[in-house]
């Protein structure tokens, strides 16, 4: 992809509107376009994004053997009436009558409706256990919408539900989606900590939150630092191991705020392990066994014969929000670096361009092309505009690895830049097996 | 996969609501399940073939470098009193009012948003032409929705709009959708014929529908059989061969009955080439020019400096209806054969099970196992059921190709059979090299 062509609005300015520097990093690199409050649209480089990191939710989904389907945004307000959480829900439900009068709603969740399609589709223990997943647009009407896509009303979110005979197959579920978001976390290059949390409106006994580390984040933690360095390696995908790495991850000191008790964390947490910081939620698990399934009468014949409710979780990535909660993260000094794995190019051509010199562009258009054909995802920077503005950009839109391409370049040399790092001169197939690694 | 594990809840009896086949086939293989009046769920197998659809619809949209970004469903009514339409929308407009009373609708088409996004970040004929679309959900409150997801009222649709400096680019950017709509619809395996249409609410003087054949279609085509022979290989990417082959379409007789004339039917087109039958409109595009962007202000400096709208056209693909519409084209006598493309499996494992003999299950495993190796998607199946029940089932599911593992099967050498074709024995190699092609 040539820049000149990307449909990217760069914004000079820093827009006054946006209080928290993904908001304010997202609408400087053209990744967002408010259209409404609280309501944006993804412009190609945010899209981009927000693609990879659904790609990997995704397969980290499949790899438990979790199945994706896919429910509809409008939902009918029946089903929400049997379990009794339509009155609940409050103003955050955005409602709805459609031409009929007929009450429908734009889901901000969907235990109800997966247990719909469920009860009508499975009858017999021998199916179970069962993971489905979806990876759908959801609503809240927040009454204040804010920090971009943060806290906005409508998000992307892959939401799974665990279905199993009995409570101790649904904690083996748990376990599974528990392990799988530790993982999914990792390859998105974030540093997350599952934390015991209170179940709230979804209900259940047994909850997780998962908060990465981020200085700008709203949670406030308190953890053991050892936390961080366990090694999912040593388990395996069975049960009895999944259980065990869940008693390893419960047995470490770590809470937000609301569970923080400071005489607790200087008894249980060595001084030089004391970490205190800030994060934020990324992923919420929930185990709420038969909350949802006894009252719209989601039964399963047991061995036995006789007829039960499944047991059921639920389990939440909000994606759209991982998009932002990166950028907190990892953005620093005016330079956002991408993790390599959902950054929106793998590198950038900088190139200097004069108007009486063709040399630069057409070196460059040849590296280009070169790169292309590995397969390696470019973009070059053909705009006309000059090489400190041209830096200054990059560093905002945060592809990890930089070509330049100027006066200095000699044959067959080239100055390669990992952001953040110094410049090394380097041959193309060099530049081409770094980018590989 | 493992058929005992897919979460594919296969209807015994033909479903007394569906009047359509592509209805009928849907609910019976449990592609989809209704949540509320023309609202459906996405079921494992029938959400596996509409991304497979997605995704070629994506390839081929990006090949002629329009780029992807995504708007947001919910969209505030004010762009739509710019432009006039909230109140000719009618009541097929989904009308929704938020928690501070703020006027929402969902969004039924994206003119009005996307030239909203175009107007506040492009401001010079350098950056055109431009072609952005998205793929996301629609909504149209029809008053009588039915044929499952033929007409429904939640709808997934890929809309792609075209931004150009004059009318004569327009038409190129017009002629370039063009040419990658015939390609898409080819590589789905269907049949598509353009016919001049017009324009409706979208307005505009130049639109085409895109019409593929099926007898239960809703549309009587009239047209010359010869317009299904046109080789697009014979047309470069180039302006000028584009504006040939939209003539070469055009030069050659194809109307809906709103058009047809018999007079002139008889006498443009041999009697031997002419074609009467019926169709399903997938796709459809418009040419309109300044009518969103003048009312909108989406100006842009020309290259004599003064200031311009900007000249637009639409272009939308039915995805989720393009999964009916492939049935509808393809399902006769009970037989349902995916085209390769967008077939939920590559190959089905079809074995007999008896409940002493575990020895066709070993065998089927490991074939399994073989054909996992070489990357092919192979769905076993593995239920316990009577041979003559699975190839029903099978016939519907529509998986184009088959292993069958039985008392039959000889060592090394397997049933193999292409859907409505002949059983041929066949070594592993052999097959393996079959599925490849």
């Amino acid at each position: 992809m040539h820049l000149s062509k990307l449909f990217i609005p760069i914004l000079k300015d820093l827009p006054s509107e946006a209080k928290i520097k993904s908001h304010q990093l997202m609408l400087r690199t053209g990744m967002i376009k408010q259209s409404a409050a609280g309501i944006y649209s993804w412009l190609p480089l945010g899209f981009k994004i927000m693609k990879k990191i659904e790609s990997i939710v995704r397969e980290e989904q499949n790899s438990i053997g979790a199945q994706e389907l896919l429910m509809p945004t409008i939902q009918s307000s029946e089903i929400w009436k049997e379990s009794g959480r339509y009155e609940d829900y409050g103003e955050e439900m955005l409602r709805i009558k459609d031409r009929q009068g007929r009450e429908m709603l734009y889901g901000p969740t969907n235990e109800e409706l997966i247990t719909d399609i469920f009860r009508t589709s499975v009858k017999s223990y021998k199916s179970l256990p069962q993971i489905l997943y979806h990876i759908q647009w959801k609503f809240r009407d927040e009454i204040r919408p804010r920090f971009g896509v943060m806290r906005c009303r409508e998000f992307y979110m892959k939401d799974a539900y665990s279905f199993d005979v009995n409570d101790e197959q649904a904690r083996n579920s748990y376990n599974k989606m528990f392990y799988s978001y530790i993982k999914t976390f990792n390859r998105l290059g974030l540093k997350a900590i599952p934390m015991a949390a209170d179940t709230g409106p979804i209900g259940g006994d047994l909850s997780h939150e998962f908060i990465i580390l981020a200085e700008t984040g709203e949670s406030h933690i308190y953890a053991d630092k050892s936390i961080l360095e366990i090694n999912l390696n040593k388990y395996e995908a069975s049960d009895k191991s999944l259980e065990e790495m869940r008693k390893d991850f419960s047995s470490i000191y770590a809470v937000t705020d609301e569970k923080f008790k400071s005489d607790e964390f200087n008894k249980f947490v060595k001084k030089e392990n004391q970490l205190k910081t800030k994060g934020i939620e990324v992923g919420h698990i929930f185990y709420f066994s038969d909350k949802y399934s006894k009252p719209l009468n989601c039964l399963i014949d047991n061995k036995g014969g006789s007829k039960t409710p499944v047991c059921m979780g639920s389990y939440g990535i909000g994606i759209s929000r991982l998009v932002g909660a990166t950028i907190e993260a990892n953005y620093n000094n005016e330079i956002m670096k991408w993790p390599k794995s959902i950054a929106p190019f793998d590198v950038v051509i900088i190139v200097n361009i004069s108007k009486n010199n063709k040399e630069n562009l057409e070196k460059a258009e040849k590296v280009y092309k070169e790169l292309k054909k590995q397969n390696i995802d470019v973009l070059l920077d053909d705009v006309d505009e000059n090489m400190s503005n041209k830096f200054k950009k990059h560093d905002l839109i945060g592809i990890p690895y930089q070509i330049i391409i100027g006066s200095k370049t000699e044959q067959n040399k080239y100055e390669f830049k990992e952001l953040k790092s110094k410049i090394q001169i380097l041959s193309l197939d060099n530049i081409k097996s770094q980018l590989k690694k």
